[in-house]
């Protein structure tokens, strides 16, 4: 469970008054030593932010040096000045490593439909290229840099040993929507020393952020700057990686995404469980996500489980409106190991144990099967509590 | 606005202790003088109730002479057994006005997963059939018969001049879903002393379902017991409706349905606002709705408004991720008639005055331009309070 930065990248996150804590870093500098490979996974917001839309233009690429990022401010919904705003951003950071303007990649998280405060992020961007580092301090800042309201920030690594020595592939990540009122975004890094071609680089970070990312809501908003970045510089091995070592690497790329992914909703503001959805026997592994989904997304269940309450009926209808075609008759459902529903039936269960187990954990695993097949998904999503409404409601815009 | 008995029905409601609370109707019959046209619009959950395969397979029918509706227990995941049960309650119903077993149509709402009290049941019915009539008081008696979690009952009626005299419409509802802890269907029936074809009056109660039940939304769990049913008996007018005399029931019958849909989120347990969310300058009909489904789904969208918050960015973030192409550039958005958003970019507003404006009403409408084309769509919801949460997570099964 290696943390620690790759080869050939140093980092910082520093404060520069984006946000008003001075306790709390805003703005987060990655470079890489020489041009790196980066791919890119964005928001299928047709609204979508200006860094969005600049990252989605250079990525995949195989030449990135720099990726800048600020919290407090997403500059989404900011227009023409907005792209120029999220151009200036980049063009700044490429310039403390002189990279030139279009080797840098852009992320911002914050309040939507404000412009980028200019004068601060040059400014932030010149201290945190005063500090860049690559040691543990250093990476910590760089991970609170990009935080909102999350509560910890999330850091997850991997050590890979391939061929020709050993490889390091770290990311960090903000939490996602609905915790942040106005900052409903997904932001992730993942840095490795590896070396990566630019269309396997995009086809793994695809892959990885399909099983990780993509499978955890807290309220089904999707965000305007949701944005996942692979970086990978081949610093410590520069051959690109094939055959097992690339496996290898892609297992690694999916653990860290995994738990990056998880410790979203795990940090969910409001949140008191972690509830974890497993979804087998199904015909296609789009059906049991789909399932799975509609599941996780359900306002009953959520509080059925924010309430301790073994609520059966609430899952087993959600399945029903999944829009994927199964058979009723043969439906199970196990909550915390427990059986509830056995072949499309409720069975006998000692309900305050089932609860017990609810109440005195702060992770719920829900497990349903199909019997239609063999495909499996893994969803994650929080639960639904008041102080997750007064969170979003009391706040004003 | 006239809301009475249509000719050629009775109707009763009576307390046969399924629920508790004796003050509390539970059972509901609607008998036909003689055999009518009825035309059915269900759940399209996979996982439905008993008696909604059972009306299934009797709808559309021009025979139907009796209506059995209970709440508290909603005879869902009830299996075989269940389906015996619900064909009993329609068998029971049936013999209390001579008629054949197949001529009765049976609703049920309420707690999934137990079997239906049969003695309690065969007990209500003989009772409500002793109590059948055709006033006011019988009428709410009915209306109240199927409400579970409703804090009140819902009627709504529309008289209509045709060639050869007058006919009546009229109907009644429960609350959908969410509202109540696992009580989470919406049911309705509306009667007519119109004479209508069977391919005729199924036609015509999809489209206005289609408009008004199927436009409303409260947390977007699909209901196992959700089912509207049409009967028309003829005893007013008893030549088949046709041209402008039907076009005049039409735009009736969809004006009942209207009325009766919204008044259900109106009626949302724990909410404090009805929003109604008008999308226009679309494509076509259905990207307008699905844009109108998406605002009215997001927490984030409904939590502002249960804090008075004019949160744009949460608004027009939502229909970004409905599914339906649209220029992000010709977007435009008011809340309760001030503008927030024109052209895709945000507009100086009195954030005061528009907050006062949502605080101070129990309304609130959001409209969004998109400039597309000219379909349009209307849908209503509920805003997300705590005290939601708080009944859904208190409520224990």
């Amino acid at each position: 469970m290696a943390i620690c930065v790759p080869k050939g990248f140093r980092v910082a996150g520093v404060h520069c008054k984006i946000k008003g804590d001075p306790a709390k870093e805003d703005l987060t500098l990655v470079v890489s030593d020489g041009p790196a490979v980066a791919a890119g996974v964005y928001t299928q917001n047709l609204v979508h932010a200006a860094p969005v839309a600049l990252d989605r233009q250079r990525t995949p690429s195989d030449r990135i040096r720099v990726v800048v990022a600020n919290s407090g401010n997403a500059n989404a919904c900011t227009g023409e000045r907005g792209m120029r705003d999220a151009e200036q951003m980049g063009r700044l950071a490429a310039a403390t490593c002189g990279a030139r303007p279009d080797q840098a990649l852009v992320l911002s998280t914050g309040i939507i439909g404000a412009f980028l405060p200019m004068q601060k992020i040059a400014q932030g961007i010149q201290s945190a290229a005063g500090k860049l580092g690559c040691d543990e301090p250093s990476l910590v800042s760089a991970a609170r840099g990009i935080l909102t309201t999350d509560t910890v920030h999330k850091l997850s690594g991997r050590t890979v040993s391939v061929a020709g020595g050993e490889i390091q592939i770290t990311g960090m990540a903000k939490g996602a929507g609905m915790i942040g009122p106005n900052m409903a975004t997904m932001l992730a890094v993942v840095l490795t020393d590896a070396a990566l071609g630019r269309d396997t680089a995009q086809k793994l970070l695809a892959e990885a952020a399909d099983e990780s990312f993509n499978c955890i809501s807290v309220d089904g908003h999707m965000s305007t700057n949701d944005t996942v970045l692979l970086v990978a510089n081949g610093a410590a091995v520069g051959r690109p990686l094939e055959g097992e070592d690339l496996g290898a690497l892609r297992r690694a790329l999916g653990e860290v995404c995994g738990e990056l992914a998880r410790a979203i909703p795990a940090d969910g503001e409001g949140a008191s469980h972690l509830i974890t959805i497993r979804v087998g026997g199904c015909a296609s592994r789009r059906d049991a996500r789909r399932i799975a989904k509609t599941v996780a997304e359900s306002p009953l269940v959520k509080t059925a489980i924010a309430g301790a309450d073994p609520n059966w009926g609430r899952i087993v209808s959600a399945t029903g409106y999944a829009g994927v075609p199964f058979d009723p008759g043969k439906v199970n459902l196990r909550l915390n190991g427990f059986t509830l529903y056995e072949n499309g039936a409720p069975v006998a269960f000692d309900a305050k144990a089932v609860s017990d187990s609810i109440r005195s954990r702060r992770e719920t695993l829900i497990e349903l099967e199909f019997g239609e097949g063999d495909a499996e998904a893994r969803f994650w999503t929080t639960d639904l509590t008041a102080e997750y409404v007064r969170i979003n409601a009391d706040y004003h815009t």
